[in-house]
């Protein structure tokens, strides 16, 4: 426990130095007069969507809560503690978006692209420090309250509960929302209007806004903090069961190991933020891809002296490595992304190619690409899976199974630089937006479309990993999930290896189950985006006919109706997806058994990795492919071949910014789930009250 | 061996009732004429692509063969004459095929639907009994050649690798074939120049219609033969391996069960035949629905006394509840396809509803169906998976996995009836494709739309049980490779199950990789086929600029060229796919072990069934849609509505025959591969190499 001041201390840095950026970008000047109101209009309206979905997320959270006291106090207690962090980090991140925004644009017209640039970057690492402090410090905060016991650790995990809870409604609905304002305001502005993006006129063009921020803000870093805190806990409640066995008194070192990690990855993200900096006419990309390479180095630095006092010279060593393997892995995952997705690679610029010969060949060839962009990172992945079981096998099966935990602990260190760069994307889009929307002049706008275009590249990485650092985090809770049938049950490992053997016929059939679950969560979440679209696209529609003004610039599009309305239906539908997630775990596990449900988790996290992969790299693919012929490749704008790219944009929006991403939680939260019900489900299920087995 | 008379006979009948139909389909009038030439056109292409491809299967089979022959003389033996088997099968059902479309289009000129009706069902029962007539027979033969011993048995898996060798070259090729030709000629011809479909002046037309045939009659037959003889091979492998431990000399019975399930199946076949028949006027779509409920329900009847005389009253009424459960699920997999792809059910009128604002909301709400296509299949299949094993485990743990074999088994003793409707498909499309280019009158027309339009219902439908098998065929073997490994290492079961967890990191390293293979399998094919109509695309254009007249009916295209580029294009491209499933199982085996690369297995067996299920039926989806708008819907044909719905349609074509299709084949291949390989792999592989485990 002598490492927990370094780690209180990293997480407390890592909120005051949010809250420090927060007040340098509340500080700066937000100009006045158009820019001001567009910026309160989204403003206004991304607060009106975050509280009505906190509120049903709350009332949910408070329901599962209830349900968990009697089970555990102290896991019921964790529950709600985990829901409100990521509520209080998603808010506070959105909060500041929306706010350095305006203050963007305002510096791009009066100060240039340098200050701008500081701007937003600080904007988003509000976020990503968030995510990493308040996640640091309350584990560490809980682990003492608790005191430092396996029992307490055991409980923690409701903490990883409760962020899941948060962060599928939050993807799901901020998904749904996002999607479903872009394709409708799209569909009726651009293809039935004829007027261009981020057009005043447009009644939609608020919400489109106000999506950015609910869905790749506030939703994203909740997808990113389950992540976070999903994987150190797993890797604390692995050794609080089954390393525990092995070490007893010295388990507590191996629980605290992944907290320092931790710890080493606020430390690395603050010193890095100082290097994202550009000059005057430069290019403001370069600093954003770079932070990562930097941020991941310094990490690697600081692991090896907190494990080697931790664990000794010989499993730290080993530890340090799991770590690097993960943090590569990560790389992997996120460059294989950049890739595909890259205007200057093969890929985007064969679908810009074939956008020729008509919309068909432009999604035919797109699809192509996205179940290719699946290989490599598979391979990335099932290479350090294995590598790190082998580092730390030596010492006993188990520590074999934590180094598979700790790759994913590794991996997600690079959380605090990663989601500060994505949640940098949209307040650029918003800047562009705003600059378009006010009308700014040319050179204004270059600088933000230059600082959105920066963003971009960074969202299909990010997407990337945010996927595959979910798929190594289920990993690492099926590890737990394991473990703790080891505890729970008091069986031996032989026996429980053989029960999870998929030469079992319920172990196949739950894997048959499972693999059917991120594909029809697909669905779900694909016909909400589209049916809520249909509804705003009306509501567009209609306002056009009553106001005909409107396209004139002589009446005023009711912005508020348009928002209200997607607001309305994302809640309305991130319902069914939710509690899909949380029920079909325990229905699997009711009729399958423990071990059927062990074979269902795991296959759903393997066709989740596959299908979340496709879905971002396919949708980032056909949007860049659509930008590189804006560009005035094969005929440009307004040419068939532009048209033939848009329709693939439009189609992989909602894959890449709905559906897609909600997988990830998918597949952590029917984990995280599991390890809280199993203790019930070894005992409570249809083969052993028929005594099949 | 009582029963060997039986299955011979079985056998025999099979192949002499599918002669006897050939005869009847050849003394048939063809009439003369247009219809004759362009019928001979069809016939001169498909032989001419049939010739080049087995030439190149056969050379590949050649050198396999010839590495078998050093490990297992008569396994290289079987395998050479699995190769041929699946080639003859797959030629004679086509040599009838094209010769039987022209003589549809005369009867249903001279006599009307009844007799039009009656010759396309023969034509297509040739290949469906060949198939099942020739697997049948061969095994029997091979195993009172070999003599009825374990050993025999175990070499008799050469004959399904033989066959899926030839499957995959044949399914991948046919399948780039038929979508290249379909999607080339439909683009030039229907979109560029707005002739319609199935023109004689469009220089792919022939293409197309030879498409058809080496696609949906020579490619699927060798995909179902495959499955047919794998099911069956493998059940016996389990019975050779693992129940003899048990049973001793009873294993013969449980090794002859599988054989006699599948003669129930081919009288069955036979007997069903005679009761598709359609009055004048009537409606051919129903027998051929009916045709699978009348021979389930007789196989399910003649199998019963035939299992209880093998196995005994009890075990014999535990074995028929097993194939009754694979025919169960057979039909639910079919049926959920009919249900996804039935212009009458929601999910077809929603995408054409949908196709109304645009080509992006057609390919969306496709996708979305294409996902929850998946849900129902995977329930059925995991339910009968699990009960077949709960009916017999309680004569041991193998008997139980014996049970999922056998379940395959009864699923395809549907085969049969399955594959001639299926091929009754590819000669009534034929048929209305030489009514269309001949210009026969509207009533002619009628009455080949019609012919042609109840094919279209159980293409659906095959498809869904041609992925549904292969997933079932694949768990079989999977099955059989465990008891292969039992039997080769002498561990006892529980270690073995053990090895096979996946709480093991190889065997989670393996389903990483697995899963990945289905989807860049994917793209292989799906590249091959949008390159391959690419270079289509460009010959018909140049045809159409080089002789004007051939627009204005006033010059002949040179069918002949563009069949030659088609042809040679599938052949280069059908190599690299063929060798990728050969290869790396392989490869995986080598680098992570038999336990390694049984989780592979597992891991691309659910992933294929996925996207097999999810292409096969998205495809069928918007096939349909677009039928559904063209009969007066939305606009009918020529809006924009059309318009979107004939994208949608052009993306599903190769996913419905040319990628999802394969993914069939690459599951049963890798798994057979890794059957015959694991005695190798066991000893020889790079863990073992450097002493890890």
């Amino acid at each position: 426990m002598d490492a927990m001041p370094l780690i209180l201390g990293a997480g407390a840095l890592g909120i005051l130095y949010a809250l420090f950026l927060a007040w340098y970008v509340l500080r700066q000047p937000k100009g006045s007069g158009k820019i001001v109101e567009i910026h309160q209009y989204i403003k206004e309206g991304a607060k009106a969507y975050l509280k009505h979905q906190y509120a049903v997320i709350l009332t949910i959270a408070t329901l599962i809560m209830i349900i968990l006291l009697p089970i555990n106090v102290l896991m019921g207690i964790s529950y709600i503690i985990g829901a409100l962090s990521s509520v209080i980090a998603g808010y506070v991140g959105m909060w500041i978006a929306v706010n350095a925004n305006v203050r963007t644009t305002y510096a791009a017209k009066e100060k240039g692209v340098g200050k701008a640039l500081r701007i937003a970057v600080n904007g988003g690492m509000v976020l990503g420090l968030m995510v990493v402090g308040v996640g640091t410090l309350l584990i560490a905060v809980q682990l003492i309250l608790y005191g430092a016991t396996t029992e307490a650790v055991k409980s923690i995990i409701g903490y990883s509960f409760g962020a899941s809870t948060v962060a599928l409604f939050a993807r799901v609905g901020g998904g749904i929302y996002t999607k479903a304002a872009d394709v409708g305001a799209d569909l009726v502005g651009k293809v039935e209007e004829g007027i261009p993006e981020d057009d005043p006129r447009n009644p939609g063009v608020i919400a489109d806004n106000v999506g950015d921020n609910v869905g790749d803000v506030a939703g994203m870093g909740a997808d990113l903090f389950e992540s976070f805190v999903g994987s150190i806990i797993s890797t604390m409640v692995i050794a609080a069961t089954a390393i525990y066995v092995y070490v007893k008194s010295g388990w507590i070192n191996w629980a605290i190991l992944p907290l320092t990690v931790a710890a080493a990855g606020i430390f690395s993200s603050i010193i890095t933020s100082f290097f994202i900096r550009v000059k005057e006419g430069g290019d403001p990309s370069k600093p954003l891809t770079l932070s990562t390479i930097i941020s991941g180095t310094l990490i690697a630095i600081f692991t090896y002296p907190l494990a080697t006092s931790l664990l000794g010279a010989d499993a730290g060593l080993r530890a340090f490595i799991v770590v690097v393997l993960g943090l590569i892995a990560g790389i992997i995952v996120g460059l294989t992304s950049d890739y595909f997705t890259n205007p200057s690679k093969r890929p985007v610029r064969k679908v810009a190619f074939m956008s020729q010969s008509g919309a068909a060949l432009t999604i035919l060839t797109g699809l192509a690409y996205g179940f290719a962009s699946v290989l490599i990172p598979a391979i990335g992945i099932a290479i350090a899976e294995l590598v790190a079981y082998l580092m730390l096998a030596p010492y006993g099966f188990w520590f074999g199974i934590y180094g598979v935990a700790l790759a994913a602990v590794g991996m997600l260190s690079l959380a605090g630089i990663v989601v500060s760069a994505d949640a940098y994307g949209p307040i650029t889009d918003n800047a562009a937006g705003i600059a378009e929307q006010a009308g700014l002049g040319e050179d204004v706008r270059a600088i933000t479309d230059k600082l959105d275009a920066a963003g971009n590249t960074m969202k299909s990485v990010s997407k990337g990993f945010a996927i595959g650092s979910a798929a190594l985090t289920a990993l690492a809770y099926i590890a737990a999930y394991s473990s703790t049938i080891l505890d729970v049950t008091g069986l031996s490992l032989e026996k429980v290896k053989e029960l999870m053997s998929f030469l079992n016929a319920t172990v196949i059939s739950g894997s048959l189950i499972g693999m059917a679950l991120p594909a029809i969560f697909t669905t779900v979440v694909i016909l909400a985006v589209s049916d809520a679209a249909f509804v705003l696209i009306e509501e567009i529609r209609r306002q056009f006919k009553e106001k005909p003004g409107i396209l004139e610039f002589k009446e005023k599009p009711d912005y508020g109706r348009a928002v209200a309305i997607v607001t309305s239906y994302a809640i309305k539908r991130l319902i069914t997806p939710g509690l899909l997630a949380i029920i079909s775990p325990l229905l699997i596990g009711f009729f399958l058994g423990p071990y059927g449900l062990a074979g269902a988790l795991v296959a759903a996290t393997i066709t989740g990795l596959m299908l979340g992969l496709f879905q971002g790299n396919v949708g980032n693919t056909w949007d860049n492919a659509k930008k590189y012929v804006e560009e005035g490749h094969y005929g440009g704008k307004g040419s068939e071949t532009h048209k033939a790219a848009v329709i693939g944009d439009t189609v992989g929006d909602p894959l890449k910014d709905a559906s897609g991403p909600s997988i990830n939680i998918l597949i952590k939260l029917m984990s995280v789930v599991s390890v809280i019900f199993v203790q019930i489900l070894v005992h409570y299920n249809l083969l052993t009250l028929l005594s099949i087995h």
